[in-house]
Parts: C-alpha cells; structure tokens; sequence
C-alpha cells in the first residue's frame, strides 16, 4: 500500500514536503568515466566508437557497418505486423498535425523613426537522437522527437540506437523510417553521444542532441551541452490524477499503474476530496497488481513512492499540484476545463474521464517527452522550438539613430565602454555634418 | 594586426578551421570549490551565504541586511543623474514594447471526433537574476534580463548582486526598480546562486535563473540545472561585420573595438570581398587603438582572435558567417535585407550602416543576451519564452477514444506496457458495453 495524507492532518505539510524531497533515483558517478569515453572519441574517432561498441555492446563492426544499410532496415521493417504498422502510422500523423500548429511566425515591424524591429525563426542545421537499445527502446519516442525535428525544417536527422548482440527492435528502425529520419547508427552509450557532438571520420557532427538514456548518456549529454544543445536530462515518469470521485476506481488505478510499470522509481499520485474513493481506487491498484505483467516494476513503484492525498475540495488539489508540477496530470473530474485553469504547472494536462495518460504516450498527437521531476515549475515538453532558434533583427534609419542613438551613447559612457558610445557618436556626427 | 585570410588561398580552409577552433577562454576548474559552497549553503543557509559574503566580498552582512532596503535604494538611486535616468527609462520602454510583441498564443482545436487538443503558456512563478559586482555590472543587463521576466508574468523577481567592500553601482539599483525588481541581494558568487536555487531562511527559492557571471557563477548554474531552469552558460563576447566596402572604415572598426573592448578573449571579425576596404578597417582599428580607453584589453582581443577575411563576394561572406554562427552579426552593405536572407544562424542581425551593434546592446528592444561560442548553431537569445513554460491539454470523448484507442492499445502492447494499454481498454470496454 502507498502513503496515505490527509490534508487536515496536523503532520500533513512534514508529510507532503517529505513527499515532494524524496530522492527516487540514485544517480551513479559515472562522470569520470564519460569524460573519458568522450576525450577517446574526440581523439581517435571512429576507432574509439567501434572499439567501445565492442566492449559494451559485444557487438563487431567496421566505419562502414556503423549505419545500419538500406537493405537491412527494409528486411528489419518487413517483420513489422500490419496493425503495428498501421498504429505508428496513425500516430505520426496525428502527431505531425499536432506539432505543425507549434511552428512560430516571423515577425518585423516599423517603427514611426523608420527603424525596423523583429525577429526570424530558423531551424538546427543537423539533429541526433538517441533512443535507447534493449527494453527502452519505445517506437514511440522516435516518433516524438524525430517528427518535431522534421516539423522545424533539420535537414540532416540521425539515430543513435545500440544494438546489443546485434538485437534491434524492428519498430525502432520503421518508425525511424516514418519519421524521416535520414540514417540509423547502430552504436549508443556515452560514445555515441560523443560521436554525434564532435563528429568522426564517418558520423558527421550534429548541433542538437535529444532523447533519453542511462546515466552514462545523461551525463555524456551534460557534458557535451555548449558544444551541442540538448534537450534536457530526464528523471524518472510521473503521473498525478486529481479524481472527484465520479468515475470508475479502475480505470484511474490502471492510469496510476501505467506509469508505475515504467520504472521502479516512477511515482504515481492521486489526490481527491473523496477518501472512500481514494480507498478503492488503492485496493484496485492493488488488485490489477496481483496479474499485471510487469508487476515486479510497477510494485515497488507504487508501494515506494505512490500516494494518495485527502483534500477539502478540489481547489485544495490543484494547488497541490501545482506544487508538484508533475510530468502527467489527470483531471478526472466532472468539470475538467473548470479545475485546468486552476493548474499553473504541469508539462502535459489530461481532462476528463476518457484520456488516459496513454493517450498521450503514443497517439493524442502532444508530445511525450515532458519535464519530469517537478521541472515543470521552468521548464517544457519538446515541441518544434527545440529544433529551432530565433535570430533578432534591427534596422535603424538616419532618422532612428538621431532620436535614440543619444542615449545609448549615454549609457555606454555610464557603463566605461567607450568604444561603444564612439561607434554611435560617429555615424551621428556624420549624420549632423550632412545636414550642416 | 590580426589574421588576415583569403578565401581563394589554399590554406584558407586550414585557417578558418583554425579561427573556428580557437580556443579563446581559459576554464578554471572551479568544479569541487563550487560543489563544496554549494554543500555548505544547502546545509547551513543564511550562516553560510553571510560567511563567504565576509570572505570573498570583505563584507558583514547580517540576515537583515542581506537585501538592501527601500531608504538604501532611494539613497542610491538618488545619485543617478538626470541623463542617465531618461536613457535608462527610454531603454526600458523600448526594451518593453519589443518583448510584449514575442509573448506566445495559447492555442486549443476541437476534432471531428470531438476531441480537444492544444496548449497554453504559464509563467514561471519566480526568477533570480545574477548580476555580477565591480568593472562588468551593467545596469543595461538588469533591463535585458528583468523585463522579458516581467512580461512573462513572473510573480517574484529578485536580484542577487555583490558589492564588495559595500560598494554598489547606483545604475544598477536603479534598473532594478524601473524594471520591477522586487528585492535586490547584495551577495554574489556560488553562494548566490545556490541560494536563489535552494533557498535559505531570509532568501526563498526561485524557479529560474539568468544572468551572467565569472567561472564560479557558470559552474554554480551549471551544477543547479535540473534543480531550477539556468538560461544559457555565456562565453566570451564576439562580433561579425560582412561589409561590401561601402561604408566608412572608421565606423566599422569601432563596432569591431566595441566588442573588443569588453573582454580579451572576445573576438572580432570583418568578412568582405573588398580587400582594400579591409585593410583601411584594419588601419583604422590600429589609429583606435592608440588613443581608447580601454585599449589594454580591446587590443589584445583584436591582435589574438581578430580576424578580417577577404571572399571572393557577399554570398560567400554570408556563408562563412553560418559556419561562424556569430552572437552578433553587422550588415553594412548596401542591401542588407537581401543579404539577411542567407544567413541561417546568428544571435542577432544588424541591418545597415546605421545600425552599429551597441544599438542593439542598449537601447534597440531587441535583447543582448545572446548566444555565444558558435551556439546560435542551436539556441536563441534571452525572450519572455525563457520565463514561461507551455502545458499541452488533450481531452478525448467517447468517440474520440473509440477512433484512436485501438491504436494506442496496439502500441502499448509491442512495447510491452500493459497497464497503458488496459487503461485504454477499459474504457473501451465500459464504452460498448453501454451501447450493447
């Protein structure tokens, strides 16, 4: 059983805070050893990629075996079923219109001086995306951070996927395909984080790297980033239901549960007015728990760091979940639209009683990967701005330069940086000189 | 003199690969100091904040003093001259209206189905702001970083500043009030940063945190990343002039020193197809530097990382300056607007000849915190996006889920997450069971 709090409990705020602190994850120091996976690759490139490759993915290839062939994606892809096909298909549609409604507009106007201000949006030249070998290695998040890629303009996209013993999963290399991603490299870890950021003889550099990874590839991406952007180092899932008690106990404990069976440390929180609801909807969770596949996972998830939490009314549990700002949120509530304008942080909302968070894993059309580990409080899920940068534009006239060129010439003189002030001072004594 | 390089010399691509790799920034590794402040400000709070205050700022702070109070502002700001006051003010104004103007849509549809998808934008609850101490606090940075965050709808905006030795730059306390700065704190370094990231008993917590500031202040951020949002690890400054040979020499060469002037290790470079023109500019910077005040270090930024370039014509400069990705990026041709649209990756343009940079530094609208060491590759300058955070919203109906949950399930299945996939199917179930 998770933690129960009652909101009118004397210990409640020890208790939430408490909640809110725990450490769910142990972050290994494997720093030392990146950094020198990362010096390696820098230093002898392709050599230091196959060799790594080998060791730890006791896998054998050559500069030219690193990318998968045409020929070996088309025979992978062909052992994909029909409906799986047809499901990512569906998916990568609804997730492309989705995200084509996020591309910004350019912007300039003119100012009555005749200066011209505004700003363009320009796409990342080249993109790698890591997606993760063996049980993590989701279909679905290919499809999530390669199509905004796309959707942004990159024009060259690349997959970093390891293929241990040679293992790939075909629906990784289709929806890879789907996606429009232009080559696959079958090598991962920290060497190939590094590959993608400072390039080799046969992996050319990318600017942005996104997807998630073990330890070693979160901090392969924390140390590359300057060099490279990067998306963001993910956490462990979360998902938080705020439930009025109308629906089925059920379906929310299976909402509860389906992020609990992702990760041992995912946590998954309910929050509702109604205590006897909160109650059966524990003991569903604990009945699902007794047959669910990946109970192992979703049982130590759910009795470590699940919780259900009492309130007086729904207002109350909104502003504890703003305190949250959890990764997922449910609203299972008979006016969802009503209790969403209440929530100021969250990465992904869900209203109503018939959007399970699945929905949005894999077909809803937002995207999946969201900020996790109360990040939400700063930060967003990927979206099309994550392969694309803004370029700021300013034009001034004669006319706008002798109106504001004055004053920053004045502040240049306040802040001692004379060159500053000249540079104005000159085209201005020009200007004044022209009309003398 | 600088480099001077020649597109149709055969080593100029050894030579341009070489300007691109310089390594211009000596990193101390602060690394295990910074950890250690860190530790010690999580641990201990005010006591700490005020020891390191008394060590690296030679200056006794007491818990109540560590915010500067109303009649110490007022005093301060009481010095500022009157033309600095109205360029200030003309500064914020502007600075105001340009970033109103990038203040994103929420956005939401309904499908066929029924179903609603969209977003919506909320701002970051609360902001700290670094603002380094002595020669490099420039009040022009309070405005550049304080009012994006004030547009964004940042409730709690704080200042965190060093004085050493008590002294303050009246400037800079005065930006803070015109730009709606609730609390400005006199400390600085590592021990401000982690402050504002953890919070201490007088200083709350903040979500995110700009501004920039010396290597402990980058490793400082770097390390609190993940715990709040950081905006961007800045480098030295750097600027690219593509002239066609039209303008005045002079006028360039003060917009090359103006970059300059701020940093040894900034770097300034000239690209244009008129070889003549180019050395007149590098004349003209030589004539600059004997007499500017700041030419002990504008000169050995100009003779170490300076660089003028002669191409073959204006495309070519333009697409030397994408591989440069320059933070700043000067246009003094005769038509700019065309030339701009080649240009894939820059911070900021600068149209024409009477647009010289420090426009843009001061008083344009447009932000200076921009991209530096070739990461315009991959990421914009400061924006009211940096303060806000985008939730996306879905919202099935019954038939919606019924058209796409049978896709969702299949795809729940192939990745092996069955709770995902039950929690669509129960609601199926519950759905067709009512119509049966």
């Amino acid at each position: 059983m998770p933690q129960f709090l009652d909101t009118t409990t004397a210990d409640f705020e020890t208790r939430f805070a408490a909640l809110l602190g725990m450490k769910r994850e142990d972050s290994p120091d494997v720093d030392a050893i990146v950094a020198d996976i990362i010096a390696d690759v820098r230093a002898r490139g392709d050599a230091a990629v196959i060799e790594l490759t080998a060791k730890f993915d006791k896998l054998a290839l050559k500069p030219e075996t690193l990318a998968f062939s045409e020929a070996e994606i088309a025979a992978e892809i062909a052992k994909v079923p029909a409906a799986e096909r047809a499901a990512l298909e569906l998916a990568a549609k609804r997730i492309r219109a989705y995200h084509e409604r996020q591309m910004p507009e350019d912007q300039s106007w003119t100012e009555p001086t005749g200066a011209m201000l505004g700003w363009r949006w320009t796409p990342v030249s080249a993109a790698g995306l890591y997606v993760p070998g063996g049980l993590a290695s989701y279909p679905s998040s290919v499809l999530m951070n390669a199509i905004p890629a796309k959707v942004a303009g990159v024009e060259r996209l690349v997959v970093v996927c390891p293929t241990p013993g040679g293992v790939v999963n075909p629906l990784v290399l289709l929806a890879a395909q789907i996606a429009g991603v232009d080559t696959v490299y079958r090598i991962g870890g920290a060497q190939a984080v590094a590959a993608l950021a400072y390039g080799t003889d046969t992996i050319a550099p990318v600017d942005k790297i996104t997807g998630p990874g073990n330890a070693f590839v979160a901090a392969a991406k924390r140390r590359v980033f300057g060099k490279v952007g990067i998306d963001m180092i993910a956490g462990p899932s979360e998902i938080l239901v705020i439930a009025d008690g109308t629906g089925d106990p059920d379906w929310i404990a299976l909402d509860l549960l389906s992020q609990a069976e992702h990760d041992e440390s995912a946590q998954s929180i309910l929050i509702t007015p109604d205590a006897g609801f909160g109650r059966a909807v524990a003991e569903a969770v604990e009945k699902r728990l007794e047959t669910l596949e990946r109970r192992a996972i979703a049982g130590p998830s759910w009795r470590d760091f699940g919780a259900v939490i009492v309130t007086r009314d729904l207002s109350e549990a909104a502003a504890l979940s703003n305190r949250v700002a959890p990764e997922h949120l449910e609203l299972c509530v008979a006016d969802p639209d009503a209790l969403s304008a209440e929530i100021t942080h969250a990465g992904a909302i869900f209203l109503g009683a018939y959007t399970p968070e699945a929905i949005g894993d894999y077909i809803g059309g937002p995207n999946h990967v969201l900020p996790t580990a109360r990040s939400a409080r700063f930060s967003s899920g990927l979206s099309v701005l994550d392969f694309l940068k803004r370029t700021t534009l300013a034009k001034m006239t004669p006319e706008a330069l002798k109106a504001i060129g004055p004053s920053a010439e004045v502040l240049a003189k306040s802040e001692s940086l004379e060159a500053h002030g000249l540079s104005v001072r000159a085209r201005l004594d020009a200007l004044n000189e022209g009309e003398g």
